[in-house]
């Protein structure tokens, strides 16, 4: 099952090239991906309160097309795996019908700076989801 | 006493207007308050373990002249009032000679979200760098 | 009139004080000040190509109550005055029923960084709205 | 031949984790990039006037430490590779003697949003420093 979320391109996303800086891409996914763990019922600000953490522990990406202010992009999220310390994700953006940025993301948990397993609450929202 | 606090413009900081995008212009100020404040002797990093935040109350600003991508600004950082619960600072930004930007901007500190009077310890630090 | 804009808080809107990053707000209401403007009928990524581009010239802002990852805000624009070279607009931001920031803002049009009146079509665009 | 930029950890580049918001270090390795290209000879600001635009077409990247507000860091760049279109180039960031983040970083060049051949100036300069 894939969800997809909304990027409308503002003047701080852009940069003097015209188009938008290449890193807010990065930030674009990061929305996409909390927006999808909020909606799998993890609440990331409780987590944080107990010192629970996601980490981006690799990001492969490919820039394809430019985007420019007052565009309106979406992000599209897949789980590809869910492993016992770590999340695999493929993340694209589109502008209209065409793929203009793709990412495959790895997340791990961290404890005050460790790296952690992730917690069988938030392994079992996610398969929840994946079994969809 | 001023000191002044260089800041380098890099892709990141402009729009697609082709100058720097506004907001950003605080920023600037706030890294070269940071800077001032932890050359100051006050730990922020600290601080926040024991709870304790500087907020920005008020901004007031005046934006004069653009700055491009590979200018090299600097920020002019005055303490105009260090009173019991604020701190008042008037900060300027520069390209070569010319004033490009002006913010009076008042300083408060809370505890979990509520307003506090300056730690004794703070306004010594602070007062001993006026009589500078 | 007033019209609303909704902003979602997202991690890189956040600092390490836990709650947002103060000069983002600046961001906030220039997405909903864009967000209207393009409601109005003016295409700024048009205008950038015949070189008109709005600038801000001044800002005064109070920072009244911290929002966090998470938060649902909304943005509240109005325009206080439409005059020959400026437009100045009153700006708040609410988290459910509660304004926790303000701001009056100074918007100006510069081509090449010279200021210039504000052209015939753009005001009249913004004057009709002002009628309704 | 490797050089070093160094980039200070402001309030703006943390997130609510307390850490460093992970997308802000593809912020930090392209001012690294960008001071090195220009330290080659290259002026991006005439570059983008004659509508010639570095971009951005692959990033591959491992987080491996986090960062925080106070940190002092450096970006080690090198060149790996002036094809006829792109360049490659590894990036590493160090914390003290610690390297906490790693990226390969592939570029190439646009006018008016299509991939051209790197201008033989531009690749004139990129080869000499490769010599040294």
């Amino acid at each position: 099952m894939v969800m997809t979320f909304w990027v409308k391109i503002h003047y701080e996303d852009t940069d003097f090239s015209g188009a938008v800086y290449h890193a807010n891409y990065f930030k674009f996914i990061e929305r996409a991906r909390s927006d999808r763990i909020s909606k799998l019922g993890i609440d990331q600000l409780k987590l944080r309160k107990s010192n629970q953490i996601f980490v981006v522990r690799r990001i492969s990406a490919k820039f394809i097309k430019p985007a420019y202010f007052g565009d309106s992009l979406f992000v599209e999220t897949s789980f590809i795996r869910i492993g016992g310390a770590s999340i695999e994700l493929r993340q694209k953006i589109f502008k209209k019908e065409e793929c203009i940025f793709l990412a495959d993301v790895k997340l791990g948990m961290v404890t005050e700076g460790c790296v952690i397993r992730l917690p069988e609450q938030i392994k079992e929202n996610l398969l929840k989801y994946e079994s969809l």
